[in-house]
Formats: C-alpha cells, sequence, structure tokens
C-alpha cells in the first residue's frame, strides 16, 4: 500500500479529531476483542492506540468492526 | 485508499437516501454485532451511525455483513 | 471502487439473470446468516435481496459465503 | 474487479483442469461450510459447483478456505 | 490479480526454499484448520500443499493466518 | 503486490523499530491465536516472528488483529 493517505475522508479526518483532543474511545476487533484507549497515531493501514497500562496496540483497519466514541 | 467515492453505484446512492431521509436501519457486522440506529454519513471505507443514546460507531465497511432497511 | 462493473464476467451475468427471472435464492454469510429472497439489484460492491416480509438487505459481496441456487 | 483473469497462474490453470476433468472436489468455506461437488465454472471473483442435488453454490473465491482434491 | 509475482519479497521467497527444500510446515488457517505437509507450489493467489495422504490441499493466501516452519 | 514498501508509514517504521530493538511482542490474529516472540522480518504481506522454541510463523499481515508492545 503506497503513501497516499486519504486526508480528506471523513473517516481519517474523525480519527485526526480523536488524536487532537486525546478522546477516550473503544475499538470492536473481527477478533471480538474490545480495546478502550487513546489513538495516539494513524496511517492508511492501522491505528495506534495506547491502554490505561501504558502498552500499545498497533491494529490493522482491515480487523476494525468498529470505533466507539460519544 | 484515494478520495474517489463511487457516487454512482446503487449501494453508495442507497445509503445517501437512508442518511436524507434519516431512516432507522440495522447493520450487522461480521464480529456478530448488531448496531441499530441512524446513519450519519459515509465514505469509501465507512459509515457512521449515530445510536439511541448519541454515541457514534464508525464502521468499516469491510465488516459489514449487510444493512437491513424497509 | 470505480464505477467499472465487469459484466462479461459469468459472476456478474449469473446474478444478473437472477435477477432477470426474479428466481429464490439463498444467500449464505460469513457471519454464519443465511438469508432467503430474491435479488432486486446488484453493483461492483453489493448484492440486494428482498426478502418474504419485504424488507431489504443490502449485502456487501465481500461478506458473501455462496449463493445457492437451482 | 475487471475481466482481466491470469490465466497463466497454477491456481487458475489447476481449477480448469479440475472443470475439463470433472473431477470431485470438496470445498472448505471460511464459513466452516463444506462443499463437496464439481466445478461448473470459474471466474477471477467466484468458483461455481455443482453438488449431487444438482443445486449451484457460486462461491466468492475470498471466502474460500481452500480446495481439496486428489 | 495480474500474474506480476513479487519473488524479491522475503515472504515469496521464503515459501520456494520450503518447496525446494521439500520442508515440513503447519499452515493455520483463519478457518480454524491446520494443514500439514509440504508445499507443492505457490502463486501470487495460493499455496498447494500435499499432505501425507497424497491429497492436494490448493488454499487461498488471503485465507492463511500463518505457515510455522523450523 | 508489488514489491512497493511504504517504509515512510508509521505502521511500517513501528515494526523495523521493533525488529532492531529485538523487542519482544504479541500478535493477536483473527484466528484467536496468540503468538508471542520477536520480529524477525517484516514485507508488505508477512511479517515473521520467532518464537522462544525458535521455530518461525510467517504470519500474512491481512490475518493480524493487532500486535500488542510496550
Amino acid at each position: 500500500m503506497s503513501q497516499e493517505f486519504a486526508t480528506g475522508l471523513p473517516s481519517v479526518r474523525q480519527v485526526q479529531n480523536l488524536i487532537r483532543d486525546h478522546a477516550p474511545i473503544e475499538v470492536k476487533l473481527i477478533t471480538g476483542d474490545v480495546i478502550t484507549g487513546r489513538v495516539v497515531w494513524q496511517d492508511p493501514q492501522c491505528i495506534c492506540i495506547q491502554t490505561e497500562d501504558q502498552s500499545k496496540h498497533q491494529i490493522w483497519k482491515q480487523a476494525i468492526g468498529f470505533l466507539k466514541y460519544s
């Protein structure tokens, strides 16, 4: 996958806002896992979430069911 | 994924109609989750559903089984 | 995904025939769901099935295991 | 997906041989289903299997785990 | 998928070595199946494994979790 | 998939750092498997993990839920 990142898309912009606001989110994966934390960074392939225990979860976007946020 | 959005496709137009009409829908995900609410926006990668408790679910289209609507 | 639709492919033509003939079919999804009804439309991303209760199921092709028909 | 079909690939040629030889095969899907029968046709997206009861199963290749044959 | 095969990639070269060495491997599929045997051939879409009972398993790479080898 | 490898992406760079630092990581797959070890190499398609028993696990990136590291 090239480095082209469609920053104009709402789905990308929305995650950028979550990063900017350090907003708490919930990620439901197709593995059934639910990961709660804050988004540290994103790129076309992955989203990185830092959980309360400070560990990093590099999640592949193709494995995401949904992000839940208020 | 580039910002190209095939608005001519029935599958995209149909979701635009659901957004315009604030129609209630049911989304069945490949995780087994069923999310009920109204579509807030869509782009080539995601659909955003607002549920009754006002929380937002940003759903990746690749994780959708089907949308059900009348 | 662009609006290019490979109507020459047997897999696309076969579904067009099912639409034309209003043929009853069974769709098995990777969610485990089985949806029975008639195909209303298709495009490169989705197939829309109308079930007996008249509700519409917009199914993403990437979530289909198989279509069964006689 | 365009109509380009990589007939030079072993994976495509192998299925063409199964069609030519009317060879019995077993298809294991990521849904967990196992479908036994003979390949009727294939294209870049799907394989069509006819089972003993003469019904047709149009299987999306992205839902296939493996084909088993002797 | 075109006939372009990225033989320069470690992931492709590694499987070529397994073919050359007739090395025994274990393939874990996203269906949960574990197939043990030797790699007969690979192409951009599939890997073919021959198991002890001489039957062939044509596995789609998109259905592979991992290959395990020593 | 061509040999183009987007080394500029955070998701790729992050894994390169894990390789350089021989950092212990946990990989959760969509099969439900959890593989713990050190990353040996990566390319656009796969990541190779060596586990404590020295066996190699060539994991397809499309089968990864997430990588967990501190």
